[in-house]
């Protein structure tokens, strides 16, 4: 049995993915960020870190999502959502958890936490424009690496793309939405389809219409805009 | 074969750390970072992200400082510097690798690029200041797990530790040093005895003194100051 302290659409939206991915039998246990539970004194003893999500799985605490995300792939390894060790694609998935996590949610969190990185809140203004470009880089690099691939990693589903999808959901409102990179639209747009995503976003209650609804801007000529 | 694209001090410190660590056949070739080569049409074919480190095994080029190091555990799975699979400290080496990255790596690149954060850089000295006290909250959360563990993850040397090696290093400058912190600065103390950290910092040229000659203040009582 697995407990995932989850807050909607929070960072926990990844891990929810993939336990409904893969089946298992979990609970989902809310931490009322609206309360600030997650700086809570009985909180803070699973996570030190005092964010969401924590995963309790065999009585062990894990905190961050792309480690708990990781962890969930190593108790079922038969799910593919993590090439195996020996696998060529191992250290691409690494490399794509990885970039995702600390380059693209990294902007993400300084881009909608602004007034922690500033002692005058007077400055938000001037971190928000910053961040919205920086956001717009990542989102690029990714799009190019979608260009030739159907999945992140190549032609097969993994975590990185439940990853991404969490990621591309929280960056819609950013001044450059995710939908104005061509490639990364239609692979968010097919990913709507997906089963897991459909079902977990029903229950946190994400809208996904703004993906399904996703059509290029064409041009006269019919060619999209921008390609 | 090992291909570490690297520069001094840099995050391909941690990589460094690990591939002299399992006694691996490395080559090391410099970006010049202070020609912004990082950024050049050759370096961005094998990291898009156009940062450094870079390695490149068996002809695929990696990005991601914590990737690559998490594949070169695996590639010598004997080394000792990544639990096995099943190893129930697995899942904290992924959670410990994780918050080093996206939490004290992340604070401290905002720290000492606060230009690309603001589009008014008379607004940088407000930034630094909250970071800061952000990285002085990380450094803390490490602290308190180093109270009762001799390293990250219990009694064993991990890849996290030299991550963390190389993370303390770069908050020397910073106002709350990591040697502000009691268990921190006897730990960091106590890595600067280890044989690969003693040779990776002769080659990159990196002072290891102001770890060496820690030793704690102590008020009238004899008793640590702080504790």
């Amino acid at each position: 049995m697995f407990k995932l302290y989850y807050y909607p659409n929070n960072a926990s939206l990844a891990p929810h993915f993939l336990l409904h991915h893969v089946n298992a039998d979990y609970e989902l246990l809310l931490v009322d960020k609206k309360s600030n539970v997650q700086k809570s004194p009985d909180y803070l003893k699973l996570n030190p870190a005092g964010r969401i999500p924590t995963l309790v799985v065999d009585q062990q605490p894990i905190f961050e999502s792309p480690a708990i995300c990781m962890h969930i792939c190593e108790l079922f390894p038969d799910s593919g959502l993590m090439p195996h060790i020996g696998d060529p694609k191992r250290a691409l998935f690494y490399q794509w958890l990885t970039f995702l996590n600390n380059t693209l949610q990294a902007e993400l969190m300084v881009r909608y936490y602004p007034h922690r990185h500033t002692n005058d809140q007077a400055t938000i203004p001037n971190i928000v424009a910053a961040q919205d470009d920086r956001i717009a880089d990542a989102l690029s690099i990714i799009n190019d690496q979608l260009a030739y691939n159907q999945y992140l990693l190549g032609d097969q589903l993994s975590a990185c793309d439940y990853f991404l999808f969490m990621l591309a959901e929280w960056s819609l409102p950013i001044e450059t939405s995710p939908l104005a990179f061509e490639h990364l639209a239609f692979y968010l747009k097919r990913l709507c389809a997906n089963s897991t995503i459909r079902a977990v976003c029903a229950i946190e209650e994400i809208d996904l219409s703004p993906f399904e609804s996703y059509s290029p801007e064409l041009n006269k000529e019919g060619v999209i805009v921008g390609t």
